[in-house]
């Protein structure tokens, strides 16, 4: 009789997995290939399709089936299964429905006012509704808290089990030496960069070739063209997306690379797992470790950049740059700049970290949303030592906020720290990566990370996982060490 | 209260119509864009949606709300709506979960077992599973016809209100003439074809200007390749496919004809009507009769085929054909084939009428699953006067019944019967429409169809919408006029 419970949970939730998978990919087809017309008809779809499974969530039945499960007996995987859909549910349920219809309405007025504010620079057009959404957040993580921390009941739902107190100490411990890094990097001369002109057809060509070398599956997946790059789906349709900048080919080469990293950890969970609770990447923070190590620790390493190096040389010739050392620079070059996902290695976690502390103030309520672009700039200055210019340069640049998407921010940090630990633990366990990176060879480093982390998807907790994977407690030492190692070295401090 | 239940109602087939749109989309992606390797959890993501819309069709609620809401003081419109639920309401609700699962299940192994049976040319090895399958949808329609005709019942799904019996009566009037023409045609010196290669740059190209020239909506759809060509999805988002044969360029251009007049029924409806049950075609003899008269009528018309003769000379060059008459000829050739989907205007029907017979003895009983080949094989020879020479061009050719898809056969000669009477009318209405075709300017012909069907949508049943543009009951005998006209000028009989 309970195992009755159990299969009929399971294949119930089966379903909802795989509803899941065609919502995502709804919003992938949003973006790569929808008629420009269809957009209020997608907008019907959508929210149709978030409906069915947003009633499959609180559906009753799960409850009944949760409790007609006893918790003996279980092996880890089922117990993990049952953990991550009761974790939904009660989520899912603890909202009022008039609450989450209200949050849904608002945000997307939100959305629309912020892109409006931020064409004409006008942050006090765009304040009225942030303080509206933030409103409704806070009311949606009183709902979730039960008396618990607000900002904490936020975060939880990218970052499973993380707290905000926990983040302060390691954001805490990181922001001194990256201000003092980033000051010590640009009083140097600038490294040279490129000045020419790539073609689209060379990009989009290199863009393959970086994705088949970091391991994606064309098989099981494809890479088409979109606005802002992304991966979309889980286990046998994860697909990607680049763009093409002609004087900026390292942004879609290392968007390509960053966004295989995300693909890859879906690809690589267990097959077992698929369409089941732990068939997906476990947080956000695990998902962004996977693209940023991709992206950062491999692709940008002095090792890899050779290689490529000869990779764009056989594409697009001689162009201006005349040798692998000063391409390894003009990959990894610091420069001042206003926006985070512009920003370099070493720059970007003081992005999100200004981003994290703006938040948590708001949703404290120790800062008011009309205050916030005054705070903003405050501490840019602090951080960077030179002023915002306007505010799509400043608070209005990034969507998130204006999607209610408070909490999220700081899984971009909490992901490069974890990164840091991996690549500490990987470079142990291969001693001879660089050589094999040196001939574009990623087979060693990804099948280290596909053994001891992407596989094992939402099986354990995001900060277990990464105890698993390198043997200790995640710290920020080791991206810190990682930083300070690198850029002092390139630039001869 | 009752206007509440109507409100209710129409809220919740809103969502149903969003999620068969999205529904829709799946199989659109499965066919264009869906990597290799992601089938089997298209088959579970494709299930999960099925149960979705099925659970919607068969819920209680939609039979709670019908019966609140009276039938006095609705408007017209709101009267075919609830017509409309309450039919697919009914058509689910009367088939049991048991026998629904079970055809599921079988179709899906059927064609398998048919693709195999096809590749191999081996009928026996189709015969068993056909049989069941056959067994399958009689128990539906028994379900379904509450004690009336069987073969009406499975008919009924595809063209709501049609009756066997009065195609057989139609149909019977077409063959007799359409055999006689045939053998007249084929007894006269074949007309030359094409002989050279056309590249497919220059074939998309004017597949493009066709979907342009015939009214596709290009802001509200795509042109993408595919296997097999087809329309997708209604509304704002109506999607087609096309396909490249080197050597027949007519194949794509054709095709693209045809698939933009499925799709600009759908564009065309009325934009109030969208994501209601008004919303999409009628029926599938309709919608045939829309990418027909598009295709052929028009497309294949005298006048419009000097238009493309030039359109083709500036893509191609100098193509071995000399003149406009000439090209008409080889557009519209008649010759000898074993295949529906690639016979010509005049033979086309043929084709049908013997699937149409033999799937009413099927049906009815007096001819089995296993004696089909035989049977297929005798009538071809009647019909066409040469033998088929092996299954795969036979009986084993088209992927109708392995689908379970009895019923849906003769909606085809249907639509170029309705194909007929619509044209009969519009060259009432648009008196100069050669002149205007022989331009290249479809536009009073597309604004007819669309004002006088397309914009109605399902408004009306089939029949009665045929009617209305045509102001006389359907019949056979302007598509046998136009026929007999076309190809006694073409072949100078």
């Amino acid at each position: 009789m309970t195992m009755q419970a159990f299969d009929e949970l399971m294949a119930f939730q089966r379903d909802t997995e795989a509803l899941a998978q065609i919502a995502g990919r709804l919003s992938w087809d949003q973006e790569t290939m929808m008629p420009r017309g269809a957009a209020d008809q997608r907008s019907d779809e959508r929210a149709a399709m978030e409906a069915v499974l947003h009633q499959r969530r609180i559906d009753p039945r799960v409850r009944d089936w949760l409790e007609a499960i006893p918790g003996d007996d279980l092996s880890e995987h089922d117990r993990a299964k049952l953990r991550l859909i009761r974790r939904d549910h009660d989520r899912a349920a603890k909202v009022p429905e008039r609450l989450a219809t209200e949050i849904a309405r608002t945000v997307s007025r939100g959305h629309v006012t912020w892109a409006e504010a931020r064409a004409d620079d006008d942050f006090a057009a765009f304040a009225p509704v942030l303080s509206e959404i933030l409103a409704l957040r806070k009311e949606e993580a009183a709902a979730l808290a039960c008396g618990g921390n607000l900002y904490d009941a936020l975060l939880d739902k990218y970052e499973p089990g993380a707290r905000g107190e926990d983040l302060v100490a390691m954001f805490g411990a990181l922001r001194p030496r990256l201000v003092a890094l980033r000051e010590a990097v640009l009083s140097k001369p600038a490294l040279p960069g490129l000045t020419q002109s790539f073609n689209e057809r060379g990009q989009m060509k290199l863009a393959r070739l970086l994705a088949k070398t970091f391991g994606y599956d064309f098989h099981r997946g494809r890479v088409d063209k979109a606005v802002h790059p992304f991966s979309s789906g889980s286990g046998d349709d994860v697909r990607i997306t680049t763009r093409t900048v002609p004087l900026d080919p390292f942004n879609c080469l290392y968007s390509t690379i960053h966004e295989v990293g995300h693909a890859a950890y879906e690809q690589n969970v267990d097959p077992s797992y698929r369409l089941s609770p732990l068939g997906q990447g476990v947080s956000m923070g695990v998902h962004e470790s996977q693209s940023r190590i991709y992206e950062n620790q491999l692709g940008r390493s002095r090792a890899f950049c050779g290689w490529l190096y000869r990779q764009m040389r056989d594409t697009f010739g001689d162009f201006g740059i005349p040798d692998e050392d000063t391409f390894y620079g003009a990959v990894n070059q610091v420069r001042n700049g206003y926006i985070r996902t512009e920003a370099d290695e070493l720059q970007y976690n003081l992005h999100v970290l200004l981003r994290f502390d703006l938040e948590r103030a708001l949703v404290a309520g120790d800062l008011e949303a009309i205050d916030l672009e005054a705070a903003w700039n405050d501490r840019f200055l602090a951080d960077f030592g030179f002023e915002v210019d306007k505010p799509s340069n400043g608070v209005l640049q990034d969507v998130h906020w204006s999607a209610g998407l408070f909490g999220y921010f700081p899984t971009y940090t909490l992901g490069n720290v974890y990164a840091g630990c991996l690549h500490k633990s990987l470079t142990a366990a291969v001693p001879d990566l660089d050589a094999q990176l040196a001939q574009g060879d990623t087979s060693a480093a990804t099948a280290w990370l596909r053994d001891n982390l992407q596989q094992h998807g939402s099986l354990y907790q995001p900060r277990a996982l990464i105890e698993n994977a390198t043997g200790s407690a995640p710290s920020e030492e080791p991206l810190l060490r990682y930083l300070e190692t690198k850029f002092t070295a390139l630039y001869d401090l």
